[in-house]
């Protein structure tokens, strides 16, 4: 081939993927399966669905719009129909629902685990293909499972190891926001263009703050509002009576918000006294919301929605891990009521040794709309994706003490060409007895790179088998974790036969038993024997 | 969202694409543990690469050239340029060694499972996205890693539970067939486009056999060669003496074959005496090919090499499941040595009672030039790919009666709607106590639809609590399993209280133990206690 294509190609991948190693792949699976068995435990069975959608069972809900093809992969089929790689979990599963809606038992209770797509400009820490994990209850109209869906997405960061305190799972409504928008002009279908801006607007919350929301939500923001450079990003055109309203949602406008609780006023169940610390400012919030969107019937609902989650989450004793926060709208644009994010809310040094928050991991909503776009009756549901690789990178800096450096395979050298099949042999028995094992198979005539390869490996140990061993019907075991630092110098059999730093013979017969010693002393994992 | 878009959409999947559910899922994570643990004995180690590579990477090398695009998924990046779905694990290992060669330790060896995706025509059992898992050593020349491989693929394939006799590694080796052609005058760079030709004809001798090959070789073939009718595929146009030459790589043309071994004859180890049945035939196919192919350097070379390889084999002990086949030669373009394929040789009946194989299930080969296109020197390589998908479904025949039926969660049915709270926390007592276990989200007015979701859903039991059993400190559990088919006739409330069969009253607080017990009793697994 390479003699065919003189003109060579570089070795190069596209921007915004990466190759994954072992050690991230280990923890990934372990977390995997954790997150699936807390998902099980919740009674959502496992389902999987292709990576190619037709474009428009997708439809198009991403908040970054500003790119062709508007953040999705996309390509024709030989019939010139439109094919898209997804995006999320959630828009292909609403096609499985509907597509397979009569033979489902309903609520159906799935979870995904998969890699998305997206075709963004990417950036640090930011990838176009990332890895989700959702869990889904469709047809369910109860926000029961709204705030099921919340419990568990405590439950499931409780079980990857991240401490209570250490992580928030904050709850809004939509249709908080959209009782506002419509007292203040912008509902109906007219508007929804200038919804969306509003909504990605309050998205950038955390990034920009409230000075910058209200930017965007009138005549636009500077990337760099100082001095007025950068980018500038066109706002939402709202007047400032509008701009303010919204605002009230966040409560930041005012100085002092009274914490007195009315006679009778919710939550009803008032046998658990004194309020704790979370129920206070809850409720505080919920009042709030009350105050700012009651007025219109959706936002209404949507505040009776949030105190029935509230309710729910405060009966089951995670209040302390659950929030109502208005702040929080999720930037796709299918959500039509309760919305959520699991966010990280632990410090953690970076190598510069800056402090660093991971911020969101998750976050997911209603979507009463989306199964509903394929057939003539709503279709309620709601659904939790976890941010796989976000998670894994916050776990990585939690456990990184914990972790156990991964030994490689035991290394059986090659002395004497002529002798493969015996080596083979060798490295044959350890595999039986469930230890992992390889012959060297690069050149072998340098003694010192059979080595140097067994270290970099990170190799318990090499088996050695010269003419005078097999003579007596024995090997040599050399203790690489014992023997690390020693090794590295080695690099011709001379030099090596005189340092033989923690190295032993023993009868070939005995290999086994000898390599598992090895391994139990220096408490490396090993396998049963292979049935 | 229903309300914006009016026009109706379809809920449809592309052609070749699937959704798989929870049975499928968990027998397939369970064969891809199984897999893992068997390259992690051999020493591979885990790496992933995304599922996007630039075009030119990935190289064409597929078999299937008669669509658009040479059967690969492509779109153009924001840059124009042209971007792939990878279509094997193997060109995407090649550009990753490549872009890392000097941190890599050599021979690197890694395995990879993950999806690929192919743009053909899809048919029965023939998909556009299926699962590969592939073992790979990059910078090994010694066909001792080619051996190796084929040994790990039989021990994959009895872990997996497929007997011995059942399956069978078929190897051969590229050259021998170069040898040939280079005879026969098709040798250089000017004739690539027939030798291609020739290679997938010679791939179609399980489907069309060895007239279909013959004609595939000369003028060329119809679907259906009795009477001349359906597709006409071209042939390579070859005279008949070289097809005659080509066809003898099989033996097919020579009536009876000596089979005495000449004196001092190959293999050189006689400690084993008798020669076994498959040493005898293994040795005369040996000795064809070297008369066939043995007149050109390549030839002897790829004979020379397979008895190696077979050598080895022998030594090992894996004479009986590992074969030298001439008929093997893989469909894809970049191998340039030893090639295998792993075939399932056991006879299962399908739905309508006719018997089926199950054929290949695997393969793969040497590929020294693939690494060498991104590099001014060249990288030895050679790897064996398991058909996830293809594999599984022929485990499935094999361990139907083996697989016990999967049950679902306990369902806690809602009897009184104000009381969610509740029954949310009877749930929750479940789940920290490791039983899968859900409230009903649906709506709850027809206790009947409750009934019969627990019972779609598999659930071994289902736990009631009405008003005289809250006000007793009560709960009814009802055992499914026991119960299962009654449950099924039973639509509404007076008559369920009637008829209640296998069902039992404790207290709340006995919840967790009596469920724990009906379990157990029927032998459904269950969790431990959360942490």
């Amino acid at each position: 081939m390479a003699k065919d294509k003189p003109t060579r190609l570089k070795a190069r991948m596209p921007r915004g993927l990466a190759d994954r190693g072992p050690a991230e792949l280990a923890s990934t699976r372990a977390m995997l399966e954790t997150i699936r068995k807390v998902y099980e435990l919740y009674g959502f069975e496992a389902l999987e669905t292709p990576f190619i959608e037709y474009t428009d069972a997708l439809g198009k809900f991403l908040p970054d719009q500003d790119r062709p093809n508007e953040g999705v992969f996309s390509f024709q089929d030989d019939d010139e129909q439109w094919l898209s790689l997804r995006y999320d979990l959630t828009a292909p599963l609403a096609r499985h629902v509907a597509e397979n809606f009569d033979r489902l038992a309903k609520p159906f209770r799935s979870y995904r685990a998969g890699w998305v797509f997206r075709n963004e400009k990417p950036g640090p820490g930011r990838f176009r293909q990332f890895m989700q994990f959702d869990a889904d209850t469709v047809g369910a109209p109860t926000v029961a499972a709204d705030a099921e869906i919340c419990m568990m997405a405590a439950d499931t960061l409780e079980a990857l190891g991240i401490k209570r305190g250490d992580y928030v799972i904050k709850v809004n409504n939509r249709k908080v926001l959209d009782g506002v928008l419509e007292a203040i002009g912008l509902g109906g279908e007219e508007n929804a263009g200038r919804r969306l801006t509003v909504l990605r607007a309050i998205d950038k919350f955390d990034k920009v703050g409230m000075q910058g929301v209200s930017d965007l939500l009138g005549e636009g923001r500077w990337e760099n509002p100082l001095n007025e450079s950068g980018d500038f990003t066109k706002g939402a055109g709202l007047p400032q009576s509008s701009i303010n309203r919204i605002l009230d949602l966040f409560g930041m406008r005012d100085e002092e918000e009274s914490d007195d609780l009315e006679p009778g006023a919710w939550p009803p169940d008032q046998n658990r006294a004194p309020p704790t610390d979370e129920a206070r400012v809850t409720e505080r919030v919920l009042r709030r919301l009350q105050n700012v969107a009651g007025d219109t019937a959706t936002g209404s609902a949507g505040v009776e929605e949030l105190k029935e989650i509230w309710s729910l989450v405060h009966a089951a004793g995670y209040e302390d891990r659950i929030r109502i926060d208005p702040s929080v709208v999720r930037g796709l644009e299918y959500y039509t009521g309760p919305v959520f994010e699991a966010e990280l809310t632990f410090e953690v040094k970076d190598e510069k040794g800056r402090p660093v928050r991971f911020g969101s991991v998750g976050g997911g909503g209603r979507y009463d709309g989306l199964v509903g776009r394929f057939r003539s009756e709503p279709v309620p549901a709601t659904g939790f994706s976890i941010g796989v690789s976000r998670l894994a990178s916050a776990l990585s800096y939690l456990k990184s003490a914990e972790v156990a450096s991964d030994y490689g395979p035991v290394v059986v050298v090659v002395m004497d060409r002529d002798q493969t099949a015996h080596y083979m042999g060798l490295v044959a028995t350890l595999r039986k007895a469930g230890i992992r094992a390889e012959m060297y198979l690069g050149n072998p005539k340098n003694l010192g790179n059979q080595f140097k390869y067994a270290d970099r490996r990170n190799s318990p140990c090499v088996v050695i088998q010269g003419s005078d061993e097999r003579a007596a019907g024995q090997v040599q075991i050399k203790d690489l974790i014992e023997g690390a630092k020693a090794a590295a110098a080695i690099t011709d059999n001379a030099e090596w036969r005189e340092s033989r730093p923690a190295q032993f013979a023993c009868a070939e017969a005995e290999l086994v038993a000898k390599v598992r010693e090895l391994l139990d002393h220096h408490r490396v994992p090993h396998g049963a024997a292979l049935g």
